[in-house]
């Protein structure tokens, strides 16, 4: 069966905003068998919009509309809905009921315009729609059914998954049981995983394996089916166990979960505090690790020590180190962990120092050198790095690398799955 | 005249990729009066590609196609092309010379399916590609130019400023002078700035304005056109000096300068040193001014104190004031403002503590409440914010308004263009 996704708006179709929701809504759709054949961006022009929906309704047999139902007069998705099945807009009682809730829920007036987001078209299915205040809903045009979404990427990423995905899985594949898990992976390329999990087969009918690329990390996502939840969920697990037989501590973590949410659980389980002490990230570690609620629990301090002085200051770094080997070297690594851990009274202590680039690059140490240390009271390690790319793309990586290394410390694994990176028998 | 843009792949449909260049080519095309009425993306098919290219050449004067030229089968644009014209591929020789020669330059053997990339549809006009070795090629299809780009962004932008667009002007508007600018915007919604522009009047024909919300800034984009440099370039600051009339000190920088560029420059400028101390940010700050190359010739340091005793140990912050006040206050804030400057030397201290949220938050103190410092031998400010939203967007903003305080503060002009979440004549 043939699907196709429609995003509406003038902003998309400037450039001045790039299109993220469509390839958000490709994914679960292939999940069902459904072959994901055309995007099509038109502006908030009724005549345009009633182009694509037409169009959509002789050709595809589902079809996504992201944007263009929010209050404002430029807002005309449902209108053209509404022009091409021929018929008009009536107020829907139960997405009016919603939105008066929504406003005296977020403590804001009523405006007459907000109103407008309850007027749907006559034979339309509402889907209310708890995190924001336009009604979805849903058509039947010609062969096409036609989900109509708000454009706000949390809205329509809720909507989607809690109503459109379960209501295509019913009418669709009545019967069939959907699993889909995500295994999370860094430290290698794209190709090297191809490589690695080339005696697999990627797709045994029963579960399909995919690499999606989002810089630093690789996501492996799994998807299986069965006529019974059993059967796919076995189906999922056998591909899952023959990824993690190779790639094992590869994978830092599943689904949505991420590198600082997964290193936070593990310093919780240990009872442990951190000091962190930043050269070339600039403060990007502590960034990462403070996203997370209640980080506060473990991450003690950050200490961007920028300056040489800062480092002797602050940290405690002996001022011959930094003569004798220079900031970006494994001795001051290590020296700056420990002051970290030492003077914060904390359990661990994590440091990165390096080169960013794009100048103060030499032949002995490129842009790109990095040097990441670890010191607890028992013991200390330092892993020498050779990242690529611009100073963004270096700072990125070597945030990343440092928090892996740090679960993998957490995890006693520190000597498995080596960083494609690191630079070995090094000084 | 009507533009619209065609992006090809099958990671695109999967939703394995975000589409980037669709917006990218949406941007520059709209400078020639073009309007982009249509983004289309497609798999790598044949029959799809082919129905795009038809459709386009019945409805666009101009499409700019994205993807699909490179040297493996699954690459099928150049052969949909030539199907949709009714014609052959054929070797171009000049194409074929200028791969050779990449391949040479490169020190990488030219294998013979990379010979694929210098086969063109008979008649097309090949645009050489020295950023890459697709060859790029236009076709006039009906009432359309179509332009056919490989998807690899760095060659698709370097080949559409270079080549797409001085054709294009050369042919839709030759003599016409186009010239474009944009004002970066902060600390003001776009409702608001529509607001306090809407005495202006946006399209003149010779200069339009348009207003592109990237959060959390906004950009302000001037584009104008005459048939001399001078007429255009009077039009554009015609309009430069309306806007900047109104919006003034909200206007931080311009073109693609940023705000933590900014602050970079005029930091330089006074030959000032800073240090910085965040709380809620948690290393944010730090992060955004060592974006900058260089920055460590004025970044000195950032305490990143998450924890009450590191503010008390690193910060010098009396325990009686985060006992008395809380760690979320003025005076705490201004304490860290002062310790981070006096504990290292530096000219001036930078403060940011707030609730980031979820949780933490009170009535007295709800979540978003951020209070912003600086400090100096000579003075001391505080501003107290009430901000909305999830964690990472308060955390974002934060940081936006520490940088653009400080921008502020370095220029003399902390008292105008305040801060639309500025909570005034607080404790």
């Amino acid at each position: 069966m043939i699907a196709e996704i429609i995003a509406v708006g003038n902003e998309l179709i400037s450039g001045s905003v790039v299109d993220t929701n469509s390839a958000f809504v490709g994914r679960p759709l292939s999940l069902f068998g459904l072959h994901v054949q055309y995007h099509t961006t038109v502006g908030d022009n009724i005549e345009d919009i009633q182009w694509a929906l037409r169009t959509a309704s002789q050709r595809s047999d589902v079809a996504v509309i992201c944007g263009g139902l929010g209050p404002t007069a430029d807002d005309v998705t449902t209108e053209a809905a509404a022009r091409c099945m021929g018929t008009d807009l009536v107020l829907d009682e139960m997405a009016l009921d919603a939105l008066r809730r929504r406003f005296q829920q977020i403590g804001v007036e009523m405006t007459p315009n907000n109103e407008k987001q309850a007027r749907l078209p006559r034979g339309a299915v509402v889907m209310l729609n708890p995190w924001g205040s336009a009604a979805a809903f849903m058509i039947r045009n010609g062969r096409c059914r036609q989900f109509f979404l708000p454009g706000v990427p949390k809205e329509l990423r809720n909507l989607l998954l809690h109503e459109v995905i379960p209501r295509l899985q019913a009418e669709i594949a009545p019967g069939v049981v959907f699993l889909n898990k995500s295994l999370r992976v860094f430290g290698l390329t794209e190709s090297k995983i191809d490589q690695m999990l080339s005696h697999i087969n990627w797709d045994t009918g029963h579960a399909r394996l995919a690499s999606l690329p989002h810089f630093p990390e690789i996501e492996l996502k799994i998807t299986s089916s069965g006529s019974k939840e059993t059967e796919a969920k076995r189906a999922l697990e056998d591909m899952e166990n023959q990824v993690r037989e190779v790639l094992n501590d590869y994978i830092f973590t599943t689904d949505q979960d991420t590198m600082e949410g997964r290193v936070g659980e593990l310093m919780r389980k240990r009872c442990w505090t951190l000091a962190v002490a930043e050269s070339c990230t600039g403060g990007l570690v502590g960034h990462r690790i403070t996203q997370i609620s209640g980080s506060s629990d473990y991450f003690d301090r950050g200490l961007v020590t920028y300056s040489n002085r800062s480092k002797v200051e602050i940290l405690g770094v002996p001022e011959d180190i930094l003569h004798r080997y220079g900031a970006v070297s494994r001795p001051t690594a290590l020296a700056m962990a420990r002051g970290a851990r030492e003077r914060s009274g904390s359990h661990v202590g994590l440091a990165t120092t390096g080169i960013a680039g794009p100048t103060g690059g030499g032949a002995e140490k490129p842009v790109g050198t990095v040097f990441i240390a670890i010191d607890t009271a028992e013991t200390s390690v330092c892993r020498h790095y050779l990242f690529h790319g611009d100073r963004d793309r270096i700072k990125t990586v070597t945030a990343q690398t440092a928090l892996d290394l740090l679960r993998k410390f957490l995890l006693g694994r520190l000597d498995r799955g080596t960083h494609m990176y690191e630079v070995r028998n090094s000084d």
